[in-house]
């Protein structure tokens, strides 16, 4: 798999990706997506958000900071954007924390059709049936064998499945690739899992017809940066800033030589 | 015109600036103006709109992230700023992308006065009545005059106009300011057209009855900023640093040198 | 006091900290929170107030951008604590300057049990009963004895009261703590006083049964690492992200050497 001609296809192409996230990381989804060289656009209204999906490449939806209302401009997004064919990316974001966001995310996956499903050990395998416990939005544990419940999920959702964590399974159209890119200090920065969700929405958007194989490159380059930034850092207020710029920055020399992404 | 009095006026006066604004980079608008010495203050509750702006010097308002709930609160705040005089900044952003961010700047502009409106090429020309389209929150194409769109909103709507680009175009009380200011960085970097309005805000409320002059002078001060703070950076996740430690420190003799207000 | 001995149990313990907080520095609450070995989630919903905070060993609330609604959310979740015995801290940011702020504090004061009030000077001499006023966020003159203010308020509302300030109090359980810690740069960073609020919450997860000795090891440590920062800052661009450097990796020599705890 070529995974810089995806990062270029991204740059050339300049995707727009509309948004509906949460409160927390909104400006670091945003941000990120500008460092890839695309174009971030966050907006929830109800009364826009057929609009505003309609203008966009991709769509990513995050329920880190949900409420009903929201989960409601999410649903009329994604409706939209199935309708325009666009892909959406759903960021599982603490499910497995509490049954309201189990209720939720099954409440858009039954309404919508979603292209990617993505979220942390745990919260994809709550989503994929099993009774595990997500800690607040950090991954609990997990025994049963990550490949198999992303397989099942994406097979049973027909979509693209991604479980993020030392090493990223990325399971769709019958495929798997492992990325096995990035870095520790990564878990000690706020945001680094939503930015992933980001990240996927911009090369899905760039690359729509081949969603596993760009979410795969998407974060293989996403994971790149870390490895380059922490090098430059101090600590997880330092590193995010470096982060920011090694994405910027990021070459073909630098990506060929270090991207890890590989079938199983 | 003198650029750097009117930043050692915001550093003496330190207004209260008060927002309502969008989630997306709502601490860069309150770090901007704290960075300029002045005191930023977000709330957007409908109860207590009316004794907060009134508490302050400035209100700005940025839709970037609007919901009609939201705009009801602007509504409310700008016309107990219109009341006590307060002077009243409007950032436009995203007007031209869909049909209801137009409908809500209108409708703030039938029952409020606002003091000045903010916003790119696209979003401006929208407002001023033509047929272009915003891309998302970026500026589309717009073919016209842009000092004629300026002039004649500012005419009709009896408000400072501010087009930001490369070259920002601020036109009021029948005047014409020019600034040449700013650095091709800025557009990697999320959040700096919001910040834009909130530095406008923080100058106007410092210098409220020479409204076209702070607004330019503003724009100078912020634009010149990232001047200095790109040559320390690496890419957009360090300039943003840099950025702000650049505003805070930025002395008479970097204003006087580098500032490029100018008439047309 | 063995300030050290607290930072090492908030790093063993790694408590999960519940936010109801304010969209300008929700970030900053929840990355501070995790630059200590902690782990913050941010969540609002009142249908998973209860389930959230239940997870959770500590729960923060933030009135900065209060609305009726999330004070709703507040005390759900206040009171779900209360039942499970997990410690609140309530940070009255902007109490003083609206009316609605006040009453909003006094209702959560008088249908939930905080365990810990913090705010600056004006927040908590307001909530004491002073008429003194708050400009906007920051704190306004109060010329009453500040240690007798929140003595009196500890006293009444059964509770660790913290005024935050050059000189940080901290009375609760009939004991007062001052600390002596922290650098004038933090008034040029939006978000310090939101932090300290996130950082109280986290010490007092880790330690909840020694609440006003917890608060106050929370902010020597939290005000140890600016002193530190500064010296790698230029502004409070660069400085922003050196303290959640030197807070991740702040240690005992550093602590034992600047902490400034001390009894009246």
């Amino acid at each position: 798999m070529n995974v810089y001609a995806f990062l270029q296809t991204v740059r050339e192409r300049k995707p727009l990706v509309h948004h509906i996230t949460n409160w927390v990381t909104i400006f670091q989804c945003a941000q990120v997506v500008k460092s890839f060289g695309a174009s971030p656009v966050m907006a929830h209204a109800p009364e826009e958000a057929d609009a505003m999906t309609s203008l966009g490449s991709a769509l990513v939806l995050n329920i880190g900071t949900l409420t009903s209302d929201l989960v409601e401009s999410m649903k009329l997004s994604a409706r939209a954007a199935n309708r325009k064919r666009i892909p959406v990316v759903l960021d599982v974001c603490g499910a497995g924390a509490t049954a309201f966001r189990d209720q939720k995310c099954f409440e858009i996956l039954e309404v919508t059709q979603i292209d990617v499903i993505k979220g942390n050990s745990s919260e994809i395998a709550r989503l994929a049936g099993l009774a595990v416990k997500t800690q607040g939005v950090d991954a609990g544990t997990v025994t049963a064998d990550l490949r198999e419940i992303a397989a099942g999920l994406s097979a049973r959702r027909n979509c693209t499945v991604v479980i993020t964590g030392a090493e990223d399974t990325v399971v769709g159209d019958g495929k798997t690739f492992l990325v096995r890119n990035g870095h520790p200090m990564m878990a000690t920065l706020v945001g680094t899992g939503c930015m992933a969700a980001s990240v996927i929405g911009t090369f899905v958007g760039a690359v729509p017809d081949q969603i596993p194989e760009a979410a795969a490159a998407g974060l293989a380059c996403y994971e790149v940066a870390p490895e380059l930034a922490v090098k430059k850092s101090e600590g997880p207020g330092t590193f995010a800033q470096h982060l920011f710029d090694c994405i910027a920055t990021l070459d073909e020399k630098q990506v060929r030589a270090m991207e890890q992404v590989s079938l199983p």
